[in-house]
């Protein structure tokens, strides 16, 4: 059951108003690495385990991102933006963002990627904006994915034995599907190919007969 | 900011688990007429309007739709089922399914509609299941969305003045771009065609040459 | 059965074609709140009722329809682009935008609610554009949107009984799930945040042991 | 502009109704190779060329398709199910479905692979249909896509010296990707494989160090 | 099998890096007509046909399309952008791209289509990009899919009595949905409408009373 | 560059063809954990690292899918069925499921995550499947899966240092957002809800006044 308080995590002030910039941070409300991303990914895996500390967490931080959508949406409409739950090209919001499967090794695995990817656009978002009220906000979001990273990795841990993947897995053969090397690769593409024109005079690589014999 | 509170809005004690109704009732978890279609459309709604008390209204069901969420959720986990944000059918929920807009108005009318939708969902889903603790979980929730329609009903009374439809709208000529009556249209087609084959012999209603002229 | 007449609803007559107003107004050929939507939707919905003026409603509305979008596509064309189920942003259409359930009385909802969001779109693009050719034909767009809001609403008091919510309804229990007023919830806001740094220095509202007790 | 004739282009007869065939048939109305995605395709392409010839035909054939979709709603309703815009699987309708370009003699050949499709499809159903109802409207419906293709494949003739693909391209080298012929393939994994296990013991194809040298 | 050999088909060598050139090219990695389309629907389709000489053709040039979807990410790269499976504006590929049947007839037309669609793009982007390296890739890029439908073609000719329409299918009569011409309709609406104003005051084409009868 | 081999990675030999088993194998082939998930992801994630040894791995594993894809869609062949781009449900399979980002330690704990789940969608296929050709191959292929996470994790240690999250991470305080415990909350609910009727007799937890104060 969740409860709504009138104030937000932490206050949101935007400084100076721009609707470009609260077009950008359309992204962290309902892009692939949105809040919306991660409170729907929590709060749905968290029934799929029978650990209670996990499922714990995962309503933890999974209610937490409810908080800090709601904080991305306030940062959005005091921009002077429309909120809407598309992200700032205006692809909609879809659940195939969302990773979750019935093994909770496997979901701690995406949600600490999870996280990585949603710091990361904050912190991008961060270094970006100039209005020190938008940056505030980013910047406090950003260190708070950090935080469920850390949270998440720390849950790793407290069931380890399953988590390190058992040291048979190791004894799998390695499949070189790609002989040779990127460096040798990029040497030998030095010379700059010769101008081509169109209709094509075709100095392809490799040609053969059709039919292939 | 949202707290969860551990218990659930209303307790979910399923009787005879039943993978089968498990999927079915996906369809509220995260279909076009589901609950996360409702929390989503709300809590977003809720930015784009200055009326308090409209917002007041948005925040209040969006937050009761998360718990509503939650006990779909316990539901579809009591069956035996891993929740996942997909319908029964498997397509992914989307933001395509949530209409909002800043016009207030505009919202209330697509939520009186939504729903109502959700609440024929239930009690639709009520009637065919068997179990009574997944009863008693639809009818309650069925109930609480014809709370809601009645609540955005209200408030769309409560903005009246601009709710009316003004009276010069009623002026606009209306466009009769079908003329007969389908009383009519089903009469005339009583007698069942003549039998077709493949391939056709062609007794197509109306010929003409190609080229047109 | 659907026959094509070789002129436009109303002529279009762009004077000043500019491909960034093409790509523009094709949010009202594909996008969410575009005649597609429209078109699909009544013509969609009338199979579904039993009710021989409200069927007759939906087919000439979405009848219309047809005729406004190409209308649409028309005035695209004459900008000079390429006509494309996209809309402005290149999101595809889809029909997770039309709303289609078996119970009239909804979908008359739904119906008002889209056609006050396309005359919006219309009157918003309207104010906006400058060719006076574009400007007509998206006033003229926009009034036949009003038109259908009223013919709608003027149908749903044709069934009324029906259409008002029953009494009951309005006796089940209002849930808030709020505390307080959002008037308080700003006030309290008022002092700006002490600025962040990254890596953080985590004056954060509220903080506990992990993990939870 | 386009009227609505309240007669549908072939009378639509159910003799035994049966909703599970509704929801195949569901495929027909707004599947990948439906109605919707015909009507939408042609009457979306007739912008964007300036051959008074083709646009005509793609304006009749557009119109005619939208007058099938009326019937394979039509044929939908008769047999107990509510229309709706999405397959038998339930997936949604997508313009990603319509390939459209500025190019009309691609758009031709995609028109006529589209036909056959949506022809193919019309014949599989009407072979597995017990209705005789039924099978004349998918046997009709599958006749009128045939002669759509033909339709345009004579349009396509029609503008010939561009259709014929020019000399030159045929003059570019071939690349074979894939060495050897499928026969040898087949051949040499005659004997079945040993049986795996699992954990796996290992008999892999061909194993490497890591990191590959 | 695949393997990977680590140089390009043809090497990439942008010039002058341009991270919006980057975004644009983008629509030919993961685009409605990118390489991505490409690869998924001739590796895909071959699978669905007995004839070798097709399943080896649609092998050749499928594999051959994951070497040019290589080449496009590779050019995106050396434009400073990050590579994602996103097209310009942001829209994620779907493989409600890839038109795959099991009649190889139809694949074919769709695929010379596809080809044509694919080279159009590299023609018309290699027109307007200033890098000569960029423009080589393009323009070697366009000349392939040239090639890959004239293969098509060619192999569609292989097989040909099945190929040509039967002359049977041409003897279907043609529906005229749409009387007189285009050319009448233009001069028809020669005179530019009267402008209009809002709120309108209705100089539409055609009134009718509502309920209509 | 890619070549094609004309041998799969192992023989496919599907001993008693089923179309049903055909249909659910879909789900390998194209839905959200599928081959084609795993093979965009890992060759489109290489292009944004400059570690040649990841980039080597990403290149070595990404080809190794495309040939494991080969062998599922043998595999749904072998069982009768036509091979779609679609999963088992008929869902579009879409580059939303791909988690591509420029951080390489974010993309590898994704990778670990999509091999997981891969790896255990193979193996309860296999726990399910009778015919003994089918669960060789998913047997072989969920051990390759299991490799390939192992070949990440290692990947991941390889570049340690910033692997390991930084221990000022751990410093951020943990919100706690949901007071009392799971099993708590179990152990309240025992007793079961009392029976509900429709229209309801209103006994909800929790009544408000509406408007709230």
């Amino acid at each position: 059951m969740f409860i709504h308080k009138k104030e937000l995590l932490r206050p949101v002030r935007v400084v100076t108003p721009d609707p470009r910039w609260g077009e950008i941070i359309l992204d962290q409300y309902a892009g692939a690495d949105s809040e919306a991303t991660a409170l729907n990914t929590y709060l749905t895996q968290r029934y799929n385990t029978n650990i209670p500390a996990i499922r714990d967490l995962l309503t933890d931080i999974g209610t937490e991102e409810i908080s800090h959508w709601e904080m991305v949406a306030e940062l959005v409409r005091q921009h002077g933006c429309t909120v809407k739950m598309r992200d700032s090209r205006g692809s909609p919001w879809t659940s195939s963002y969302a990773d979750v499967t019935g093994n909770i090794i496997t979901d701690l695995y995406s949600d600490i990627a999870a996280e990585l990817r949603a710091r990361d656009l904050y912190l991008r978002l961060a270094n970006m904006v100039e209005d020190p009220g938008s940056r505030d906000t980013l910047l406090f979001l950003g260190a708070r994915e950090e935080a469920h990273a850390a949270a998440f990795a720390r849950a790793l841990e407290a069931i380890k034995g399953t988590l390190e993947l058992p040291v048979e897995w190791f004894r799998h053969p390695y499949l070189n599907m790609s002989p040779g090397t990127y460096e040798a690769m990029r040497a030998r593409s030095a010379p700059p190919p010769p101008p081509l024109t169109y209709p094509p005079s075709y100095p392809y690589p490799t040609a053969f007969e059709y039919p292939p014999r």
